[in-house]
């Protein structure tokens, strides 16, 4: 039980200026010169609220936050990035609790209040990220959802013994089943697709595939992906993460496969790279398919780039759609708000009466405004408690 | 004059740290415990230096920086955008002295010491962008250098006086000539270009055109501007700014006119825009082309998004050229640093002893981790003075 608060003069959405109170983790009322005589007041000073923002792609296992500085001068292919990343894992000293819990303390910090992650599941580190991820996601039960995708980042047909251990994870607390570039990683598009389903259905679980393949074989794979999706009934339970084949250029090819989405509820994910071909959220939009947001790996052996600020993501999906217009502006904010909580399916979320009390308090004259500049969190409340005020996360969730 | 200035501990380009003395705008020592009795001393802090940023591509003249938000909702094409533009001056009150004070001061913030604008001249508004620019570059003459490039951004062939217009500012102050896509707004590849380069040779002024122009009409404009170069003799000093059609996919055709460039050394201008496609940075560095960068319009008509800061700037070069590297990611700094200052033709720059005493102080633990990061600037010093700290301009550089 959290106790009640009441935080006045704020701006939801940027609209009028109302007061909040929060019982129980939830939001109790919205109205003007709300009266609660002993509860706590936080004063808005007349910031834009927003609900809690959805960082609904990223890696907890893999960040190196807070760790000495790592000199990248990895190559640039998909496989050589895995490799390096496995045999660093030895090299470095990158606890993934400790690790994991830092990324969230970060990205916290910036307004996130709900995490999908993708965690590393292979035969050299076996389950010891899956554990770590755990743990921190226990520690920080009560502030934060954290949702745990078993991930055979480095294959699962190529290397025997993953299927077995993710079906572990599965039975273990991983929420969702992961799958990788069936064609271009795992050489087997047949039986790593199999095998992604099998382990949902035997689990009840939903599927969240990354798919980095482009042009043709990344289609190719789409589809094996949304006939899979049709046959096993699961409709409204997979997400595809990057989906780079639908930025190509045959726009009636495009269209095509996003129509297939759009029947079969397919949820997408995007980050949003400057440098490669993406799914058009407003072609997303027009079709009602949901596209969620992440940061994928931050400051990792992949990247440099990251900080866990779900508003400059936002920044960037405006940008890599070229979106201007303030209701564009809009659009891409909903990437890392309402579409995000609508593929992770949290519970109540929502500025509303009733809803999960999960809300970020940020200075600005817009919601546009917000995402173009993105200024320091003044406040974040996630399930009722203050986790962070001015952009530094509050003393009991600091990390080690 | 200005007073000398000791800056101590302080590391170069995250090197070993020393400390600078500053003497008459110029870097006099770069060494270990200097000692300068009676001398104004900063502490560094440990801070890494970089030489001051440039910003080698942005509208002074354009900004809505510090006015109350303005609803974007004007339509993407570059033409409605402009003819927007032309008519929203009128309704709102864009002082374009103060807008572009304005926009000085909110870059210079953040470590920009050189400023590249363009500045709209046409029929409807004629001088008076251009004369407000003038009047911002008068006030901030001590402390920041800005070219001026006369820019026909409505037009000149579809737009009769627009070049007489041209022909007052270049004599009246105007650096450079500017020119706009020959072929998409224009409609007279060859009337426009004969035309700028008519200018560039009667008033001895460089040229940098902006060529939005993608494919092959963008590579047949370009063509057409290298001919010129080339003719007209105005080997280094042609800018082509933006430069789509070099990031068309046939990349032996992208090859061929890279390869003719370089010969000219034309140098070219990029926003590392996520939405379109781009000259590779890598392959301008491999052939020794100039490849500055900027930020285009900031929050005005056009976009709601900029802030002014080129080491954000650097993180979306290295976005977008998927820069992951410590060396590639120093590339991108580069852009917004040195190659910048290759283009403007800077006077002694970098952190050299007699160098001119622009330079940024920053934490961080690296060149890639400040680009990723940007974090606030500890302390900014152009042309020997102390011009903001840790964000914030000093009273006397702050506009209306
Ligand atoms: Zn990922
Ligand atoms: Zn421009």
């Amino acid at each position: 039980m959290t106790q009640p608060l009441l935080i006045r003069n704020i701006r939801p959405m940027a609209g009028d200026s109302v007061d909040i109170l929060i019982e129980n983790g939830r939001i109790k009322r919205i109205a003007s010169a709300i009266e609660a005589p002993g509860v706590q007041v936080e004063d808005g000073c007349g910031a834009i609220a927003i609900p809690g923002l959805v960082e609904a792609h990223t890696h907890l296992d893999k960040t190196l936050w807070g760790m000495p500085w790592h000199r990248h001068e990895q190559g640039k292919t998909l496989g050589s990035m895995i490799a390096n990343e496995r045999s660093l894992r030895r090299d470095l000293d990158m606890d993934p609790a400790r690790q994991s819990a830092r990324h969230v303390a970060m990205t916290m910090a910036k307004g996130t209040t709900a995490i999908r992650s993708h965690v590393d599941i292979d035969t050299d580190h076996e389950l010891a990220m899956f554990d770590g991820v755990v743990a921190t996601r226990q520690r920080y039960l009560d502030v934060i959802d954290i949702e745990i995708v078993a991930f055979p980042q480095s294959g699962m047909m190529i290397r025997p013994g993953t299927e077995a251990l993710m079906d572990t994870a599965l039975a273990n607390g991983a929420d969702v089943v992961g799958g990788l570039d069936p064609c271009g990683i795992d050489r087997d598009p047949k039986g790593h697709l199999d095998a992604v389903f099998a382990l949902a259905e035997k689990h009840g679980k939903p599927i969240d595939i990354h798919l980095h393949e482009p042009g043709e074989m990344g289609a190719f794979s789409l589809e094996m992906i949304l006939e899979r999706t049709e046959s096993m009934a699961m409709q409204g339970r997979v997400t595809v993460s990057h989906a780079f084949c639908l930025g190509m250029p045959d726009q009636a090819r495009v269209q095509g496969l996003m129509e297939w989405i759009a029947r079969l509820d397919v949820s997408l994910a995007t980050t949003a790279p400057p440098s490669r071909p993406v799914p058009s959220v407003a072609a997303c939009r027009d079709l009602g398919i949901a596209i969620c947001a992440g940061s994928d790996g931050i400051r990792d052996t992949w990247t440099p780039y990251g900080n866990g600020d779900m508003l400059e993501r936002a920044m960037l999906v405006g940008l890599r759609n070229n979106f201007r217009a303030d209701e564009e502006v809009g659009w891409a904010l909903e990437t890392c708000t309402t579409q995000g909580a609508r593929v992770m399916g949290l519970d109540g979320y929502g500025l509303i009466e009733g809803g999960s009390a999960d809300l970020v308090l940020i200075d600005g004259l817009g919601l546009s405004d917000i995402v173009a500049l993105r200024p320091e969190r003044r406040l974040v409340v996630s399930k009722g408690r203050i986790v962070a005020r001015n952009g530094v996360v509050e003393t009991e969730y600091q990390p080690a």
